[in-house]
This record gives structure tokens, sequence and C-alpha cells, in this order.
């Protein structure tokens, strides 16, 4: 095969995760080692909005010291967007800058790192630049802490915000428990649709003090019933720790929470759930805290877990690597191969089989009351916490990529 | 000087710390030292409670490796209490009540570990044994995140809860950064009178993103001031983040926000300035988040200071040897003789000069604007946050010490 000779173009896309800048760093240091055909690597500032404004950084001219952080750096080191271009059915104006700025820049290997709604936005811009007759492989690298991408077995980015929340569990349960007589911790957790994040917090229970009630959006919220969940707890043992999901609907499918307003996906804002939840037990007497991780769950990359950082640099390679060989219009999925040892392999699946799917928790991971998740979950989801990460501190400080 | 023969007694009080347990590890290893004048050690089960209530740990029944993971354990190991015992002056069955059960265990050496209210307490306690003739050796042993504890340079706790809070405004800092046009984030940080843990977020400028305002309550807070200075900050950079202490106050001396019930110490229930402080934002159409840090400021010992952790092994230690070498009615306390290298002292303090008096931020390390620390503060706060903790991690699940 003729290999395609031009330049690379990354972006980033949706919400950051802890790791997303690692798999930037899987892209740049792979892309490095194919001279044979790439001549330099250009990242976009601010995802696409950095190729409708031509607002490009070029990786050559960025400190290498700070490409060696980028595993150790949370956020979008290159800046991320929550843009979402126009469909070209209705108006290709936005597409055809993308492909002026691809020619521009020499642009052949375009990836674009990002989740549900950013693999839509990918899949379009690799038809449209076939349709043109512009020669450009475009691969969708997958990121999201909701972990709700379809046909991979988890999405990087999921396990270290799945590390940070169960930890984070495991110290604010076992702060909880220094009274007496404690309250009711309510601790609200990133999750629209899909309650990964908040199951995760499960895994705390295999060490310390766990929650004693976890709600997901995958299971119809009944608030009596709720009610009656922690009272049972509470007058058995004092206490009782609750995660619950910010994305939890009654059985009409309507959220029990933070009707605001819509995002630039249409997806309505939440948060405040367990501030909700708290006002619940107003009546009851018994003393009830809200807690929300809020950005943490997604930035603290102090807390990642190694596995993740490790397979989100992984992921990026074999991005640029699938790329360099031939491939267009994918995105490197996940497949396990076995829970313990754990073991999975890399493969792929088209963008249009990914984009705007959603995936959420099968049934069989759920308890038959809703109020919790089961040995089935703890399996799925303990492999993937596993491993530290090794922050790079100085004089006490984190240190973080700087970019621009 | 003949040594005093009988047995140790420890207890903890108060609001848990990232290290309070650390401590614990430092007056029982050592007591372990001193075959030849303690027999037993003893914890109280939940602090004063413990006491009243007949409740004892003996330490010689506990397995070795839970005492090895004191150090790397949050919360209250041997559970904690906000219990004020009655003034003696007024009812002293209480204290009658202590020194029946000092007298049945025979102890002789007595540890209270707690802050300010803790610490006239043990006050109390130790000059209701001298009156009562009976032979006991009462230290205070320091611990509180707040850093408000006199007389000694800081205060066992802070410095990991100001590890925590710099490392997480530093990854919301960066993760904040992603998006070219942000947010006014307004992240609340604990702190009822002192400001030091609120103060603590400006480490975070000396590597990335710091916040770009810092109110505490030692400045007073004027709320058309804060809008102007919040505007300003957001018209030049796009984005603010805000670093305030739950307990900012007015010119008045009221709080602005949190006026809830009283706690057992009579202090006001605190909470939900953050949330306050966004709606002042409601009619500007700037989008604000409210964050708060909650438990995990004082839970987070995966992210303690090595510093923090070594010296409040430290004063748990040389409390034990200043009980066993004859000393009674006083508290270890740090004196700091050199910033840079950071470098310091252990000394005594008598306990009626430390209870109820609390320690503020010096005005000489707040701005001329009230909305910010200087270089002061950060060369006091620095060398608290240096070194990283060995948290325990199998399978990637955090290990905490289990007591009971």
């Amino acid at each position: 095969m003729m290999k395609l000779k031009g330049n690379v173009l990354y972006g980033q896309s949706g919400g950051p995760t802890a790791v997303i800048n690692a798999s930037a760093y899987g892209v740049i240091t792979q892309a490095l080692k194919h001279e044979e055909c790439v001549e330099k690597i250009y990242c976009c500032h601010h995802g696409v909005d950095g190729i409708l404004n031509d607002d490009l950084i070029d990786i050559s001219k960025v400190d290498p010291e700070q490409i060696e952080l980028l595993p150790h750096t949370p956020g979008a080191a290159f800046g991320s967007v929550r843009h979402k271009l126009t469909d070209p059915e209705i108006d290709d104006t936005q597409y055809k800058q993308v492909l002026a700025l691809f020619k521009k820049y020499n642009i052949r290997y375009f990836f674009y790192n990002g989740g549900n709604d950013s693999m839509d936005t990918c899949n379009k811009i690799s038809k449209f630049m076939k349709n043109s007759g512009y020669e450009c492989r475009v691969i969708g690298v997958p990121k999201t802490i909701d972990n709700d991408l379809p046909l991979t077995d988890h999405t990087p980015g999921f396990g270290s915000a799945a590390k940070f929340i169960s930890t984070a569990i495991s110290e604010i349960g076992y702060d909880a428990a220094a009274y007496p007589k404690g309250r009711v911790n309510i601790v609200e957790i990133m999750g629209r649709n899909a309650g990964w994040l908040a199951a995760s917090s499960k895994l705390a229970c295999l060490s310390n003090y766990g929650p004693d009630l976890i709600y997901l959006p995958e299971a119809p919220f009944d608030k009596d019933q709720f009610i009656k969940d922690v009272e049972k707890v509470y007058k058995k043992n004092g206490k009782c720790l609750v995660a619950v999901s910010e994305g939890i609907r009654d059985k009409s499918g309507d959220f029990i929470a933070g009707q605001g307003a819509l995002d630039a996906f249409g997806h309505k804002q939440m948060g405040g759930v367990a501030s909700y939840l708290v006002t619940l037990f107003e009546k009851t007497g018994i003393k009830t805290r809200a807690i929300e991780l809020s950005l943490l769950q997604r930035s603290a990359n102090h807390l990642s877990s190694k596995t993740d950082i490790d397979e989100a640099i992984e992921v990026g390679r074999r991005s640029l690597e699938a790329a360099v060989n031939g491939r267009d219009g994918v995105m490197i999925i996940i497949k396990r191969t076995s829970n313990n040892p754990y073991s999975i392999v890399f493969e792929e699946a088209r963008l249009d089989q990914v984009a705007n799917v959603e995936k959420t928790i099968p049934a069989s991971m759920i308890n038959d009351e809703g109020n919790n998740v089961n040995q089935e979950f703890i399996d799925y989801a303990l492999p993937l916490i596993n491993g530290e990460n090794n922050a790079v501190f100085k004089d006490g400080v984190i240190q973080f990529a700087k970019i621009k």
C-alpha cells in the first residue's frame, strides 16, 4: 500500500476527562514515529472551533517536557469545545470551512477525541471529505467519563472517574462513620442517562464503607420508596450513605430534579438532585447532607487509574496506526476477553454505528429493588480502577502540561 | 524521677482530619516502647462518650496490621464525638464519671486529640484530676484542618487539607479552562472564623490555574464589590475562579450565608455560601457554578501532605514522651525556625492558654483589596503541603484501618 503523505490534526471535544490528554499523548508520540508519511502534527485549539477559526497549535513548537506531562494532566490541554457543527444536509458551509482548512494545512490524518456527539461530528466530517474527493483518514478517538459509548467494553476516562468516585466515597464514608450518631449523606454523581459512574461508588464496599444505597437512571425512582429505603438503613445503622446519579427519573421517565436549560446538544442541564432529595427528609428529623462530587469526578487526574491512563494512551496510538494503515471512519474499541485476570484486545467499530448511541447499565447488574448494583457490576468495573497514576508534584504542588 | 506506672487512654474529638489517626499512631507506637511504665493502651470509642459509656478499645486486641494503616486512614478510626462535657463549676457529675473510669482502668496517661473546644475539655479534665488528688498526666494532642489553634505555627491536619484544596483547585481550574468561553466557578471551602483553608487554594497558582479571587472571614465582604471584582476578571479572561470561605461576613460581622441552627458548641452551622453567591449573578447573564469541596477537604487522606503526616505522628510521639516525663496540662506545639529550608522545633504550651482561642490570618498576609492573599502567605503555607502520602491501594481500592 502507498502511504498517504501529509499532516496530522488532532482535536478534543466535549467534557474533559482525567485521561483525554493521555490519548493526545498516544496520537502525538505515535505520529512522531511515522516520519515517512507524517510531516507535521497540529492540534485544534478548542476542537472544531480551532478549525473554523484557523487556530491550530503546531506541536513542533511545544516544549517536549510539556508533551511528557500530558498523561498526568486533566482538562483538555489543547482546549475543548461543546460546539456542534450544523448538519451538512441542512447547511454545509461549516464543512466547507473544514475542507478548506484541511487543504490549507495538508491535513491527511484527522483525529477527533470525544464522546457520542463528537463521534457524530467525526462521522460527518469523514463522509464530507469522501464526498468531496479529498483523501483524509478520519478517526474517532473515544473518551467519556460516562462510559456510555456503545460497542466498546468501556471507554477511556471512565476508569479514572470510577477510581476517584470510589475513593472519595470510601473517604466520605469513613469520615461519616466517625460519630456515634451519623447523618444521611447523599452524594450526587454525574451521569445523565447512564449510571455507570454512580454505580462505581459500589467498589468502595470492597474495602471500606461504601454506599448503602445506589440510585441510577436505569431504575425508575420512586420518592416514597426512597425514603423508606433510607429510613430502614438509618434505623439499623444510625447513618446512611447514598450514591445517586444526577439523571435519576421517575416511572414516566421524567427527571427527578434539574429541569434546567438545554445545552448546545439539546440535553437538559442536570445537577442539584442531591439537594432536592435532602428536602424530602425535612419533616423526618433525620439530619441529611447533600454532597456533589462536581467537576472533580472528571478532573481529578491525580487519582487516575493506571489501567485507564495506559489504555487511553494505547487507544491514541492505535488510532494513529489505523489511520496510517488506511483506515477511515472508524473508532478504536476495547473488547474484554477475561475479567480475572483482566485482559483486553483492541478492535475497530464504524463511526456510524457509534454516533449518538448510548450504552446504559444492563438490568442484570442491578438488584431487584433497583437501589444497588451486584457482583456482576463489581466484576466488570473493578479491573478498570486498578493501578495508581504517578502524578507529578513539585514542592507539593501538582504539575500539569502548559501548552498555550 | 520516679516513673508513674499505669495505663494509657487516647481519645479523638471534634471534626476528623486526614491525619488525626497519624497522631493516634504516634501515641500508640510510642507507648508500646515504654513497658517500664505503660501496661495497657486503651482508646476511647467516640471520645468522651467512650469514657462516659465505659466503651474503650483495648489496643492489645487490635490486629497490628490495622495499627500500621492508621497514618493512611482518614476519619477518626477510634470514633470521634462532638459532645461537650458540662462545665464542672455548674455540674461536675460527668467529671466524676471520668474519674471513676480512670480509676477503674488505672488510667495514668490521658491524651485527647482535638481542636480548640477539645483542648478546653482536656484542660478541665486535667484540673479536675489534680483537684481530686488522682495522679494522671493529661496531654492535649492538637489537630484541626482549620489551623486556628493559637501559639503553634500550624496544626496537624491543616497541611493535608491545604494540599487537597490546592490540588482540587488546580484540577478544577484546568478543567474550567478547557472551553473558549468559561464560567464563574465559585468554590466553597471550610473555615468558620479563620480563612486558612480558603487561602491555601492560592498555592495552585504556583504551577497551574489558581483562583483569581479569594474571600476570607478575616476581610469584610461587600456584595457589590464582589460582583465588580468578578466581572472585571470575567471581562478580561472569559472565566473566573473564586475561592470563598464558608464563614465570610459583612462589615457588621454578620455571616453572608448559612444562618442555620447552632451546633453542640453553640456555633452557627455554616454551608451554602457558594450557592448563595451564584444567585447574585442571575441578572448578569454570566454563567456561574457553585462547587462545595465538602467532606473531602478533611477526609481526602489519599492526598495528604507527607510533611503533615510526619508531623502528626511526631506530635503524637512527643505527647506520649511529655507525659512519661511528668508533664501535665500541656499541648505540643510547633515552632517554625525557617521557611526555606523549612525547619521546625517542637515545644509545649499550657492548655489553658490554648483552649477556646482562635488564630486567624494576620492582615499582613491579605492584599489591600481584601480579595486575595500575598507572598507572605505562600511562604508560610507552601512547606506544609510538601511531600505525598503513600496511600495503600489493593486492586485499585483504597485501604483504611479497621479497628472496630
